[in-house]
C-alpha cells in the first residue's frame, strides 16, 4: 500500500459565527489548507458533516462544497457517521489515496449549528443514537452519558471532581489556543458550582454548541520530501451496538478499543509510543472512559490519574493540548479534522504557545460516534 | 491496484412499503446478497443513503445498520451525495478493496421514502440543490426539469411524444420484472394524456417516491475464481456546478460525460464496447439527456433514437432493462445500488423475462445526484 502523508492544514476559530455560514467556514478552512500545501488543485474533495440536512436543509454538500471552491469536475462525497463523521471522511479518504485513484485529496470537516434552536440541535444530536431505541424514549446524549457518569463514580468510588479534572485541564490548554472557543481558564471550584445539566454531568463537564470548519490536504509520500509532512501511519474505524443497554460493559468503550488497536498494530507501535492524544471528550465522562479503551489508563483508573495532571501539556501524556471537544469546543462533523489538524500542528513544532516542551514525534487522535458506536482512531508520525 | 469483483447481489421488491422500517429493507437486502456470496461475516459496510437524516430522524447509518445485521466491530460509515448516494457508496467501497484494507465489504443502499407527507418528501428532496440558490427560490426538482425539458424539444425542434417514448419503454421492461414497482404497461397515448405536473412534464415522466433497499458484496478477484463473478473495471464519481443556471450549456451533462470518460478509459474500452446500459431517468428528459453525455448518441438525437426502439430490450443498446428509475422505482440512496444489481444479473444471465436475448459481457451503470451535480459511473465485466 502506498504511505499518506499530511502536506497542508487549516483551520477556522471554533465559536459561535453569527456572520458566516456553513460554505463561508468550509471555504475558510479549505483556502487555508491548500495554501499551507502550497496546491491550486485537487483531485478529489471528502466531507465530514453531521446535521447539515437537518439544520441548514442542504444535502449533497460533497458536490456543494465543491462547487463553492471553484473545483469542477473533481470527485467530491460527504461522509456520515455523527459526532465521528470528520474522522470517517478521513479515514475514508486515506483509502482513497492508497487505492491509488488519487494523488491529491482535500478532507474537511464542517459544522454549523448554530442560526438555529438549541432545543432542535440537542434533538439533531439524538439522531446519532438508535430512533426507536433510545430517543423516541426521551432520552438526549447528555443523560445517556450522566448515567455512564454515575455508574462510573458508583463501581469505581472515584469523586465527581476526579472526573471534572479533565474539563479544568481543557480550558487551560484553550486559555492559549488562538482558534479555541473558550480562552478562559476555569477552577475545579467553579467546574463544581457550575449548573446541572442532566446529574450528575455539570455544565463544566459539557462541550459546546458552536460553527467550526477544519480541512487537511493528503497526498501519497513520495522520495522527494521537501516539507514537515506528517505521515498517516495507522487509520481505522470500528463500530459497536448503537445503545449501550445492549452492551457487555456500558463503561467499556468497546469500539474505541478495536479501532485503535488495528491502527496501532498498522503503524507498528503500542500507545506507550505515542507522544499525544487527541481524545474525543464531549462531556467529562467520554473522555475518562476513552483514555482507558485506548490502554493508556488502567480500568476506573483514568480519572484519577487525569486529576494527577499527568494528561496536562507537558505531563507524562499530553491529552487535547488545544483543549478539547470541551474547550477548543466541538463542531460536530469537523471535530475529528480538528483533532488531526492540532496534532499535525504539535508533530510540526507549530503549535505556539501550546507546544509541548519535549520532542514529539507521534500523536493519536480519537474520535467516536453516538457513545461510542462508532470510533476513528488515527496515528500520526513526524517523518523528518 | 486489485481488482474487485461483485460476488453477491440482493434487492427488495420497489415500492411502498407500509408495513417495513427502513432497517427491514436494508436487513433483506443484504442477507439477500450475504447469501447470494455464501459469505457470513464481513470487513466493512458502506451504505447510501440520502433522506434518512431528514424524514427519519435516524442519522449514523453505518454503525445502525451494521448494528441491525449484527456485525459487531466492523468498519461501517454512510455516504451521501444526493440521488447518486448509492453509486456513490460503491466507488468508495470498491477503493476501499483496492486500497488493500479489506476483503470482503458489503454495499447497500436504501430509502424509505413512504410514511411521510409527499410534500416533505418533494421538499427534502431539494436539499440535493443549492439551498439558497435554487430551493429558496421556490424551484423544486421537477420544476428544474421541467425548463430543461422545454429547452430541449425548443432547440433541437423535438416533440414530446419522443422524449416521453423513453417511459413506454421503461414500463414494458418493468412489468416483466418481479421486483419492479410499476408492472404495468402503458401506451405512448396514455402517457401524454397523463395529468401535467410541471409543464411539459407529465406524471408518466417522473419516477414515483416509493422504498427500497439493494446490496452487493464486493471482494478483490483472485486466481480462483470459482463463481459467476462480475469485475469492476471502471468506477468513477465527478462533480459539476450545483445549479444548472450556472453552466456553460444547461443541456450539457458534464459531470456524466467526466465520470464516464474516467470510468471507460480506465476500462479501457469505448462505449460502443457496452452492451448494455443503467441510465438515471429521475425524469424521461434526464434519461435522454444521460444518453447524449454518455455519448451513446448524438446531441439532440437520444429522443428520436429512444423512439425508434434502439433502446428496448433487445434494440440495438438496451437501457433500463427493468424499468428504470421510471418504473423499477427510484428509492433515492438505493437507485445507484439497484442499477449495478440489475446489471449484474444480466452479465450473470439471470435476468429472467428480463434477460437480454444475446450474450451480454459489459454493462454501463449511470447515477447522478441533483441534476447532474454529481455523477457516479461503472462499468462492469463478466469474466467467464
Amino acid at each position: 500500500m502506498r504511505r499518506v502523508g499530511i502536506i497542508g492544514v487549516g483551520l477556522t476559530d471554533v465559536g459561535e459565527h453569527w456572520d458566516k455560514s456553513l460554505d463561508d467556514l468550509f471555504v475558510e478552512a479549505a483556502c487555508k489548507a491548500l495554501d499551507d500545501a502550497g496546491v491550486r488543485k485537487i483531485d478529489a474533495l471528502y466531507v465530514g458533516n453531521m446535521l447539515s440536512m437537518f439544520l441548514r436543509e442542504q444535502g449533497h454538500l460533497g458536490a456543494y462544497l465543491a462547487d463553492k471552491l471553484g473545483f469542477r469536475g473533481i470527485h467530491a462525497v460527504s461522509i456520515e457517521a455523527g459526532c465521528a463523521s470528520g474522522g470517517a471522511a478521513l479515514a475514508e479518504a486515506v483509502m482513497a489515496v492508497k487505492s491509488g485513484r488519487f494523488k491529491l485529496v482535500l478532507v474537511g470537516g464542517v459544522e454549523k449549528m448554530t442560526d438555529t434552536l438549541t432545543d432542535e440541535v440537542t434533538y439533531g444530536l439524538t439522531f446519532a443514537e438508535d430512533v426507536y431505541g433510545m430517543e423516541y424514549s426521551g432520552a438526549t446524549f447528555v443523560g445517556l452519558n450522566a448515567m455512564l457518569h454515575r455508574l462510573y463514580m458508583k463501581r469505581y468510588g472515584v469523586s465527581e471532581e476526579k472526573i471534572t479534572s479533565l474539563a479544568v485541564q481543557a480550558h487551560e490548554n484553550a486559555s492559549k489556543a488562538k482558534h479555541a472557543m473558550f480562552k478562559k481558564r476555569i477552577t475545579l471550584e467553579e467546574a463544581l458550582k457550575s449548573p446541572m445539566i442532566a446529574d450528575p454531568i455539570r455544565l463544566f463537564d459539557t462541550s459546546p454548541i458552536c460553527d467550526g470548519a477544519a480541512a487537511l490536504v493528503i497526498a501519497p509520500i513520495n522520495q522527494e520530501v521537501d516539507r514537515r509532512i506528517i505521515e498517516i501511519v495507522g487509520s481505522s474505524i470500528a463500530t459497536q451496538t448503537m445503545s449501550v443497554y445492549e452492551r457487555r460493559d456500558m463503561l467499556w468503550f468497546e469500539a474505541t478499543n478495536k479501532a485503535a488497536k488495528r491502527a496501532l498494530r498498522e503503524a507498528g507501535i503500542s500507545i506507550r509510543d505515542v507522544d499525544l492524544i487527541e481524545i474525543h471528550d464531549a462531556f467529562t465522562i467520554t473522555g475518562v472512559l476513552s483514555l482507558e479503551a485506548l490502554e493508556v489508563f488502567n480500568r476506573g483508573k483514568a480519572a484519577d490519574e487525569v486529576f494527577l495532571g499527568k494528561t496536562r501539556l507537558n505531563g507524562d501524556i499530553p491529552v487535547n493540548t488545544f483543549g478539547g471537544l470541551k474547550a477548543r469546543g466541538h463542531p460536530i462533523g469537523a471535530t475529528g479534522i480538528y483533532q488531526v489538524v492540532e496534532a499535525a500542528l504539535q508533530l510540526r513544532g507549530e503549535a505556539g504557545a501550546n507546544q509541548i516542551k519535549r520532542d514529539v514525534k507521534i500523536a493519536l487522535t480519537q474520535n467516536i460516534g453516538g457513545i461510542d458506536s462508532t470510533a476513528v482512531v488515527h496515528v500520526l508520525r513526524r517523518i523528518k
